[in-house]
């Protein structure tokens, strides 16, 4: 067993240790999960497109959505779901975002509920739904909803991986993390949690959904402070200017079966456990990244020592959202220029000449202006495939990171041609 | 002389007449031009790259520059020069920016002010002076001031066109524009102008320049009031979200030598003079986002009855720059769910429910649900090289038009590599 520290403020480390186990959303005790396929995605071919977890016991869950103003039916349904009752299991489709979809599509998020909790025993609040996938038209209920109670009786504590693919859209991979902690005063308790991304960090209408089930002890108070707590460092450091998804969705569900003592709020091992939270949002989101589409940079956009942090996250969104910024990561330009210029129409309180610039440990600009390292060896650091910028304002303590990615030729091919022939095709055909 | 009226506001429109003339900055009366080659793009080809744009008689000059905090040298410089003297003459390179040069830099833009002042006899800060192209290398001002009394002895009524050319940076082409407007109390007035864009339709550090001559009698006050009003309805409809760069510069030069009489705040000719020069900025700032970096597709965004000015900008500017929206321009898809998707992450208020999407005239998406319209004839309109798109928030009465373009592959290729590769060599070479 190895023991390794993490990194929970991306600047100031606390040292928690942590081991990474196998086992996706059920590696915490008193989970199982399940999938099947049902031809939402395509009729012709069994991909596995839908999904189901749930936890034995009772269960305290949180949850957060997309703040986009188009919602998904999925969304409004879990919306008023997790208010009137405790949550037990999530059962989630790819292929269709039931979006735009009126009152028919809030009739088919109810009907997967309704299905889900009659083959589980459930009552219908108890279930959240999630979908992913092409908007603007009808979930292929009929062929969703006769098939539950086959994927219920499939369910398993080996079922995550299942889980993980039937939830990917454009992914190329599934997504899982998993650690177990234990706690200064005994005992311990394991945290885990699959996810799918998309498009580029700004997820696409293909969505950004986050499944995380732990077996902590832990309130509804806490659940929810921690949730926010990690979200915020996590899922909100890829994406980008509110560009949340209609379907955008990352539901926590604890069980309270680990051998750890109750995560009392102040107590050691709430700290801990938001630690940990944040740690396993955090390695789903950098994954998020580094599997966008036709991606081949993974870029960490560290920004120093601004006035407030508010500050810092706008230098950081500015540079990580700039399509020309983006364009020389995949060049393996360092090109400073376009940084700084970000910089400077970001909004933040900057002074041109305190900026400094480098790329890994190199110093490319100071105080605004070229610093004289030879641009060979500040194009050794950009070929890498990861690499850090990092941006000193030099003006007061505030800092921030946002994950980033490159931007392609393959992308823009993936989103004008490849998807959209591919979406084309299915409309054609009259599927979902 | 074929007559033709113009829509000043994008949705009311405003019947004035005008005729479309050659001769761009020196249309007017009283302006003249020229531009040499001095090697600040590539000494070893003769490319135009230094301009000169004079007013023969005193002229009232107001300008707006860019709102970025990096400010090049050239910014900063005219922007003293012009709150302190009335402006007479404008000099202009391409292929160095000048900016993040720090005290050289603005030793440099002084000393080009002080080659034209001296050309021209007249005191350094009736001088304005600009520059585009590479960021964060000092100009290679031995190659330009002892040209400067050369350039100024070219000056000619057809320099126009040089100076346009001048001025290109990642341009195809040169973009200029000029009108004659009649007015009702007899004898007419001029306005042309020149500019030059690049990257996307957000500016690169390449810049967007625009040069504004016109005859009109006007007042300081009453051209300040205008040129605001103008700018905000032409180029702010094409730069987004604050994106402007280090070097963004609008001049407007009038000398008063038209046979119209002077535009005296709120009379008649004040306004028409208004929505002439909106015009005149309007068509060029067209030019530029069609001219923009391998652009294929040319689109407005027209969006409809939101509550506020603001609420109708927030729409137009997120969907105008969703990289997912633009993709699909590209490829003819006519994908409203991307659409709907951005207009619910823009921040604006919203009712999902009310909006309405066309392409062209045609209805994609009625109520927040698909219209029914068979798709193959959505493709039709977005197959086109110039099309609209209309969002109906159906809320209340604010309107705005965003400007935007495709993005394409070939966009990236050029800013990944293509560009980068040249900028690198010059960079190899120690070319400015």
């Amino acid at each position: 067993m190895s023991m390794t520290t993490m990194d929970c403020d991306p600047f100031r480390e606390i040292r928690v240790p942590f081991k990474v186990i196998k086992g996706g959303v059920t590696a915490p005790r008193g989970f199982r999960a399940a999938a099947i396929s049902c031809g939402i995605k395509n009729p012709e071919a069994a991909r596995l497109d839908l999904a189901l977890i749930v936890s034995d016991t009772p269960a305290v869950t949180d949850a957060v959505y997309t703040t986009n103003k188009v919602r998904a039916a999925c969304v409004r349904v879990s919306q008023i779901h997790i208010r009137e009752s405790d949550t037990r299991a999530i059962i989630a489709n790819s292929g269709n975002a039931n979006a735009c979809t009126g009152p028919q599509g809030i009739q088919d998020a109810k009907a997967m509920c309704k299905a889900a909790a009659e083959a589980l025993g459930l009552r219908m609040r108890q279930v959240q739904v999630c979908s992913t996938g092409i908007i603007g038209m009808n979930m292929p209920i009929q062929r969703v909803t006769p098939r539950v109670a086959e994927l219920a009786a499939k369910l398993s504590p080996a079922g995550s991986d299942d889980a993980a693919a039937a939830i990917m859209t454009s992914d190329t991979r599934p997504k899982s993390y998993a650690i177990e902690v234990p706690c200064p005063g005994g005992g311990s308790f394991r945290i885990g949690g699959i996810a799918k991304g998309a498009g580029m960090i700004c997820p696409d209408m293909a969505t950004m959904l986050c499944f995380i089930t732990t077996d902590a002890k832990i309130s509804k108070d806490e659940i929810k402070r921690a949730i926010r707590c990690a979200v915020d460092q996590s899922f909100n450091c890829i994406t980008i200017d509110g560009d949340t998804s209609t379907n955008d969705t990352v539901i926590v569900m604890s069980n309270g079966q680990a051998s750890a003592p109750a995560m009392r709020k102040g107590s050691d091992e709430a700290k801990i456990f938001r630690c940990a939270l944040h740690k396993v949002m955090l390695e789903l989101a950098k994954m998020i990244v580094a599997d966008g589409e036709r991606v081949t940079k993974f870029v960490e956009i560290r920004v120093r020592n601004a006035r407030t942090h508010a500050d810092a996250k706008k230098v950081a969104e500015a540079v990580a959202k700039s399509m020309l910024v983006k364009c020389s990561f995949h060049g393996s330009d360092p090109n400073w220029g376009r940084i700084i210029h970000a910089v400077g129409y970001s909004g933040a309180r900057i002074r041109e000449e305190m900026v400094d610039i480098y790329f890994g440990g190199l110093l490319a600009c100071k105080g605004g202006l070229t610093s004289g390292t030879p641009v060979a060896e500040l194009e050794k650091v950009v070929k890498e495939p990861r690499f850090s910028v990092t941006i000193d304002l030099n003006l007061g303590s505030a800092n921030h990171i946002v994950y980033t990615s490159d931007l392609s030729e393959a992308y823009v091919d993936f989103n004008s041609s490849e998807y959209s022939a591919a979406v084309h095709a299915r409309r054609q055909k009259g599927l979902a």
